[in-house]
């Protein structure tokens, strides 16, 4: 017990050390700490209890994934493999290449790229050698990857899982282990091709994940800042008020007003004038009324977005999918390093969503989440330009599919469904209902593996006929190659239809090709 | 300068620290530090030097990936995707699922795993909350999968990477974070029928590869256990001994004695009763010999090893691979975990390697790495036991394909070939001759990508024909849609053979099937 105190002082002075590091949106009890906080430490102390021999002296191995992540089982990664395919067939037929970069980045890398969410960056334990840490996005990654080959042009799409550690809600896909799907494509070109690309990239996968109706909304940075400008938001609040007005999707205006007002020290006659442009929605004809604007017209840099949103329009409307754009002044976005163009997609249909658990809900900030948006990205002409030494800038536009809701999603709809899912591939099992045939089915077996049918035999000297049969219908094996002392004799394979329970004699030279036949 | 003389201090106090952290296998120089940690730790000195602003005091940007890793670029991914593509179709050939796992395990979960080796585990920092590390296997991962969900039969391949920090040699495949394709049969079978299906697996990968020739090498732990018994080893030095015989296939007898004999304490006479076993290789005819050995034969644990050996060639022979197996009592593998057969497959043929670079000739452990070993497994009978809480046991057979390495033959043998290796997959790309039809070419591209074809469009308003041309010979895109004047007015469009300049005019409503056809 001595050395459990010990340990509780170095926690409880552990906590005061990082107090700093942890969101402190939540709910806040009269110790300081966030409720969230409390669970995460009162975890941490029992998983180090049980260590220490918790009660009765004894070692407890506490068997569980790390918080906020999961294992894949095979139904999952069947629907996984499902989704990617969609996700990299959508890539490639836009041309995309593909790389990959390590899962730890040079700390020093990350440092400056994301704003206050850089206190949810994992970092490793300094063991000697280079300070480490976990990817945050792909982002990043890729513009160092750019800078440092000195790659100007590219179009690439980059699957991978990225880390971040936030207050997790699984069972609405809200990991701290999470896919990210980027397409994104680098080079000086002719204004909004490629955001217009990404667009019509975004509707072709989501039309084919096949997740209901969807909406994606757009914007421009400068835009925003133009309106913050003639609004009478000073310069330096521009990013704060930016990250209120991104809280649109889930507040009332009137509490983002009172966050604007009381928390951010706007006027509200400010507030009011931003309210009057961020309740605007539309398409093109939205961007040719603000040109009009006696007061947003006067802004340089609003004009510039507000010119090439037109623009941009026109190339949707030959891509034949402005009915599900939408041109939204609202949209803010999170991230510091957007210069240009933004956008956001959302399911708009409901979708079967488990109840949240009450833990999650202890989260305050949690709650109102939006969990529709399943794609965002946007413009960001700087961010490789502050990887390269002379600063020379790549511009770049991209999109990132968040692909843990739509698992989600798929995973509740093949629940509800009747149809099985098949985790395996295997199309034939070599069976036989009498004793001692082992070595003709392994025989077999090799045979069928050697000329690319896939195919399993039990591991057993002799399992009965029915726990065969039975092990093809747990896994969908649609036939079964059956071995008797007859069929040695008559040079066959009774082939059976596990569906249908119809068996044929096949000549054993030809039932590869039957097997292939049948499962083509 | 201050700081920076800080920063050092604080730096060489956790030198100390470390030291014993650290592989001290290599040359040592005075100070008591090897050369690649004197390497390590200027490399380190001047990254932080730079990062407190350098001789100038200005910011100097790091630019380069985490030592050990390396970015995937365009033509490596598509090697890469190759190469698991055939690996994949192996493991469903055999009827295996899929699953995955998170990157970082809690601490615990692979404490006491590894043996010595723990101390190359990567350990997050402590940020609050559990204590984390990064996998350093994915076998060990799958036994902590298996006892949380209580399963007791599976076979399951798992690809993912794995993190190990270890003295790197790139150029030769050896990463700090790197690929393992691992495949297991979990389950209680009749003896030695999964541990065949897993060398016969690995037949199949190799050959299908195409690396060249190559060797597996079985053994079971209980025949050396045996054997260390019968030749006079004591008991607790069965492990130390077991990792010296392992490096028989580096070093020449002659060291490998002085290791034991001068380092491990063993007497001349045992390490030359050792040597006798350990020289003998075969088959079946090998087993059945040691079977008669008088002294051998008086170990239960032998004996039941060779036994199991000589039911293992039997299943080999069924399924015709005797040819590349060869049963190595030298065989001894590293890792703790192993019960039963162990195997290793090897390269036999000579293939391009590189010249190594000095620095990763001054690490000494590094010089005499087999860099032929290709694959590894065995069987681990104990390892989910360990995780269960009421310790059941579920019997587990596996293998790991060090897929590193054969990127690297891959890649080099890809550079070699004349072959282009293409890494986008677009059939054609829709141009155009005259100005001011990027409308019309935006629309036909649309049209393209809504009926599957992979298509491209240059990003500018008005691109040169020959630029346009250019990026179809760069990147390998075989056809090209050149859309006119007069293509529009006649309905049709140019469908330009890239390779033999042919052009034909095809009715616009006639160009997907065209396209289809001529690219299947």
């Amino acid at each position: 017990m001595a050395a459990l105190g010990l340990v509780s002082m170095r926690l409880c002075a552990g906590l005061m050390g990082r107090r700093s590091a942890v969101r402190l949106h939540s709910l806040r009890v009269c110790s300081g700490m966030t409720i969230s906080q409390i669970d995460e430490e009162v975890a941490r102390l029992l998983q180090l209890k049980a260590q220490l021999g918790g009660d009765e002296g004894k070692h407890v191995f506490v068997l569980k994934t790390a918080k906020g992540t999961r294992d894949y089982n095979p139904k999952q990664m069947a629907i996984r493999e499902k989704v990617f395919n969609i996700i990299i067939n959508c890539f490639k037929r836009h041309g995309a290449e593909t790389i990959d970069s390590p899962v730890f980045e040079l700390k020093e890398t990350l440092t400056g790229k994301y704003g206050e969410d850089s206190k949810l960056i994992y970092d490793l334990k300094d063991q000697g050698g280079e300070l480490l840490s976990l990817r945050y996005d792909l982002t990043v990654p890729f513009a160092r990857y750019l800078a440092m080959n000195k790659i100007t042009n590219i179009k690439r799409y980059h699957i991978a899982k990225v880390y971040r550690r936030d207050n997790p809600a699984m069972t609405r896909g809200r990991y701290r282990e999470f896919y990210q799907c980027d397409f994104d494509i680098a080079g000086q070109y002719d204004a909004m091709i490629p955001d217009a690309e990404c667009l019509k990239l975004v509707y072709e996968i989501l039309s084919e994940l096949d997740l209901g109706d969807f909406r994606i909304k757009v914007n421009d940075r400068r835009i925003l800042d133009g309106m913050f400008a003639i609004c009478g938001v000073p310069d330096e609040k521009f990013r704060t008020i930016c990250s209120t007005v991104d809280k649109l999707d889930k507040l009332a205006w009137e509490e983002v007003k009172k966050e604007m007002v009381n928390e951010k020290g706007l006027s509200e006659e400010v507030a009011d004038r931003i309210r009057d442009y961020v309740s605007m929605q539309g398409g093109k004809d939205l961007a040719e009324r603000l040109l009009q604007d006696p007061k947003l017209s006067q802004s340089k840099q609003a004009c510039a977005g507000i010119t090439d949103m037109k623009l941009l329009f026109s190339y949707l409307e030959l891509f034949q999918i402005t009915d599900k754009v939408v041109f939204d002044l609202s949209l803010a976005r999170g991230l510091d390093y957007y210069t240009g163009v933004i956008y956001e997609a959302i399911l708009t249909q409901a979708n079967p969503a488990p109840a949240s658990t009450p833990a999650e809900q202890n989260g305050a900030e949690d709650a109102g989440v939006s969990v529709g948006s399943v794609a965002g990205g946007g413009r960001y002409d700087g961010l490789v330009g502050m990887f390269d030494p002379k600063g020379r800038k790549v511009p770049c536009v991209g999109v990132s599919i968040g692909i843990e809701r739509v698992f989600s999603i798929m995973e509740q709809k093949a629940e509800l469904s009747s149809e099985k899912v098949r985790t395996t591939e295997t199309q034939v099992l070599v069976a036989s209902a009498q004793k001692n045939l082992l070595e003709e089915r392994l025989k077999l077996t090799a045979e069928l593996w050697n000329a690319g049918i896939k195919a399993e035999v039990l591991y057993k000297k002799n399992p009965k006929l029915l726990s065969q049969l039975q092990h093809c219908e747990d896994t969908g094996i649609p036939l079964v190659a059956i071995l008797g002392e007859q069929e040695l004799k008559d040079g066959v394979v009774k082939l059976r239809n596990v569906a249908s329970r119809e068996e044929v004699d096949v000549p054993r030279a030809e039932l590869v090709d039957e097997v292939k036949k049948r499962t083509s």
